[in-house]
Order: structure tokens, then sequence, then C-alpha cells
């Protein structure tokens, strides 16, 4: 099977809100440079429709607006032009409502949510499935969290709930740029 | 089929030579904070062998090693112990024989070298393929390149080239990060 579903339809977004922190408080936190870089370089490799980077922080906001520019308009869109392009699939917003309604505005109808977590919560669905569900149309945006993990508050709220990746070793600790990467091959990548 | 290969007979290296650089030039790159962290733990989640980090200058391999002892002895080991589990299957050496005869005196015989690219150079190999050889038995040594790519001259030395990870719209600049494990969980993950 090769690319059957139609890539646009799906949007991924980072929530640096709600998430847990390494005590299992419930924080907002930093954005970090290369989430930016290589989510965007995934992201625009599979063709996806776009790239939330959601953070209710304005400061943290103008900060990514500020990297972004670089890239996107000023010396590094000159410096390396593939980083421009791949950048500029980056949206910054406030909340994942955001994210929702430009999606909306673009399809006509919110995106089914699909969350991801590296520890089983309730019932998730495997990959497999998920390409079907995909297959069917769209939007679908699939969102992964930062710091220790998006909250159970927010998981009980999303339409489904993928598998975590496990390797053999019992070791679940992926970065997110890891994750993302290998959550988005096994989803839109040409099935090897 | 799941974990039909023993992981711990397939390793990985970064190297930083013979890279190029954006004009073309074969260059040392430097090494770069994320990649130790994040290439150990996709390693340590799929279970290999190891991560071999190359490098040819002693200033970055002394940085480098600096880096290590924070995570796996040093405050960050208290901090988050599972870097620390993480970064512990990574050896800074010089050059990519060091890594070879490690491998060697652990398994008696020398590694096949599995090289990665973003762009198809002669015969590759395609991952159902690769898995199979695996299966065979060991030791594979896999080797992803930084900067903008490994040297042809090298590419001419491995046992395999690996087919490059192509989506649907035709920009392939994966960051490492992303791209090995994305090709990690392609060779070791559970088929999904």
């Amino acid at each position: 099977m090769r690319f059957k579903v139609d890539p646009s339809n799906i949007y991924v977004a980072l929530l640096h809100q709600p998430v847990y922190n390494k005590s299992g408080i419930v924080v907002t936190t930093a954005i970090t440079n290369l989430d930016l870089h290589d989510i965007a370089r995934t992201s625009k490799t599979f063709g996806l429709g776009g790239y939330y980077v959601v953070n209710q922080m304005p400061a943290q906001r103008e900060l990514a607006g500020r990297i972004l520019k670089h890239w996107v308009e000023g010396f590094g869109a000159e410096y390396n032009p593939n980083r421009g392009e791949a950048l500029g699939v980056i949206k910054v917003v406030a909340a994942i409502e955001d994210a929702k309604a430009d999606i909306q505005a673009r399809h006509g109808v919110p995106p089914k949510v699909v969350a991801t977590a590296a520890r089983r919560v309730g019932e998730t669905v495997g990959y497999a499935d998920m390409r079907r569900i995909f297959e069917g149309g769209g939007p679908y945006l699939v969102v992964f969290g930062t710091g220790w993990g998006l909250t159970e508050d927010f998981l009980a709220t999303v339409d489904y709930m993928l598998e975590p990746i496990e390797g053999p070793s019992g070791y679940n600790h992926l970065s997110v740029r890891a994750a993302s990467a290998i959550i988005l091959d096994r989803l839109l990548g040409n099935r090897v």
C-alpha cells in the first residue's frame, strides 16, 4: 500500500499545555527550537496539511515567531531554503481550539483529534486501523505532548488514542522528535 | 511479526566525518547535544547493542564525554535516571574503525556495515529484506551521517545501502534524529 491517504487532510499539533511535569503537576512547557525544526521537517516530508505549535504564553509564541521569521523570511531563508520550506508549515497558536478552528475554516468541518502517549491510557487504536480510518477522509489532528506527557483530563476529550510505540526493551522514553517521526511514518509512510 | 531479530546484535553509529558540508566539501561536523540524547533514547527503546558517536576531533569527543558524564554519573543521573539509562548506550570514538573493532571484540567477528542516505546512491536494500538479513545473525552496524550526508567514497565501502525514507511530498530533508527513529522502527519495531 502506498500513500492511499491524502496527507493534506492530516495535521499535527505539539501541545505545551496541558501537560505534566516530572512531579505530575499540570504545567505549560517552553518551546524548544529543535521541536520546531524537526517536526516541521517530518511534517513536510509526509506532506501534512500543517503543524500547529500550541503555547498559551504570549512570550513563548513571540519567541517561536522570531525563529520562524528568521528561517522563512530572514537570513535563514537565503542560507538554507529547505528549512524555510519546512518551517513554513508551522502555525503558532495559543490553544488547541485555535488549531481546530483554523482547520475547520479550511475544511468546513472540525478535525477529529488523535492523541498519542508513551503509556497505554484507556482504549487505543492500532496503526493499521488508524490508516484505514484516515482513508475515510478527514480532517484529522494528531496531537503530541511535551514535558512528561498530555494530561489524563485532556486525553479523555480526544476522539482516538494511538497505541504507544514500544520496543522490546521496556524502555519507553522516546523524544517527541523521534516519536512523532515514527508515528507519522507508521500512519503515512510507504509500507515496507 | 514481532521482534524476530535480536537487537543486541545491532549497533548504530553517528558519523561526524567523512561528511559533506552545504557546499559539497568533505568536513568534520560538530557534535550536537540532542543527537546524543535522541538517538540514545531511540537506541535504548529498540534494545540495540550500542550507539557509537564518531568524531575525529579530540575536543569534540571531550565535550561529548562531559555531557555523558553529567547524565550517566553526575547530577543528571539523579535528576532524570531515564536519561542516564539511555545515554549509557553511547561510546564516543574517533573513527568508524574503532567502533568496528569494539563490536568485533564483543562478537568475535566484525560487523557488516549498513549505510543510510537521504538520496538513492547505487543499489539499495529495502527494509523487509534488511529485516530478513538481520534475522540471519549479526553483528550489524547501521551508520547515519551528519551535515549534508555521508561521502560517496565512504558509501562505496559499506556492505548495504538502505532505501531512503521518502514521503509523498518529494521533500527529503528529515533531521538525523527523525530519520534514525523511522529507520530503527522499520528495522526493529513491531510490525503494524
